[in-house]
């Protein structure tokens, strides 16, 4: 990793910083409010996020300023003999440094993290409106095997 | 619900029946593993899951003979304005009860609970090689919006 890039674990004071992330983007564009202050919904959903032990929510720095963010969810299923899965979600990078290969660092860190938790897979699902995005994700070794289905509620 | 189905939280002691489900399909043949006496990865799994309040792991019964089951998890994200999703997997029908809507009345189980859980969403991946599965989620109200990627770990 190139030396003034830091990936960590969020803390609350980030907030702000990530949802910023969260919502410069064409889709959370239209499903995000990052205004000042920040709607109560998201600090309520950090406190959560952040009190689950299987969840890793980190963001990545330049120096102090934050650049990229992702969750990592570890979820424990019955199936392949109880294994235990990486799921990643969330993932934004300042569109700043967009092409940089901050993406791969933060994709990396999740993978590394999942297999230190013995995870036997990473997982993650893309839109598939987002054309230019499953490229980078092969290269990382994912597979497009799954569809990913979404049912959104009332 | 016709009268004798039942739809209910899964024991410890429902654990060889539901792995007998999970080993008799397609995919589970070549990655689980149904013996007497079940491998120890199995309870370790079932333990975790069941300590896990976000995790809702569920039998269906007809009478006393469990013939289906499926893993809902809450999940909770900032995307979305802190929103929470429910996630479905592990979803198996015993193979003599396929085709009369028992699988149908599992998943509007896991789109209620997650509704009745503040959900804005429900999710699963679904393998492109089960060609017949899609349409039976298209018509429960899922869309295929997404590509699923998964990477196998070493």
């Amino acid at each position: 990793m190139a030396s003034n890039f830091n990936i960590r674990k969020a803390c609350s004071t980030d907030l702000s910083s990530i949802v910023r992330l969260l919502a410069n983007d064409p889709f959370g564009k239209q499903r995000e409010s990052f205004q000042d202050p920040l709607p109560e919904q998201y600090h309520r959903a950090f406190t959560e996020i952040d009190a689950n032990p299987n969840n890793y929510l980190i963001v990545l720095e330049d120096g102090k300023k934050i650049i990229g963010t992702c969750q990592l969810t570890i979820i424990t299923h019955l199936t392949y003999q109880g294994g235990k899965r990486g799921q990643i979600e969330g993932v934004r990078i300042d569109e700043s440094y967009r092409g940089q290969g901050i993406g791969k660092l933060m994709i990396e860190w999740a993978i590394n993290k999942s297999g230190e938790l013995n995870c036997h897979l990473v997982q993650l699902t893309m839109d598939k409106k987002r054309l230019d995005t499953i490229e980078f994700y092969q290269k990382l070794g994912f597979t497009a095997s799954h569809e990913g289905l979404k049912l959104h509620l009332g």
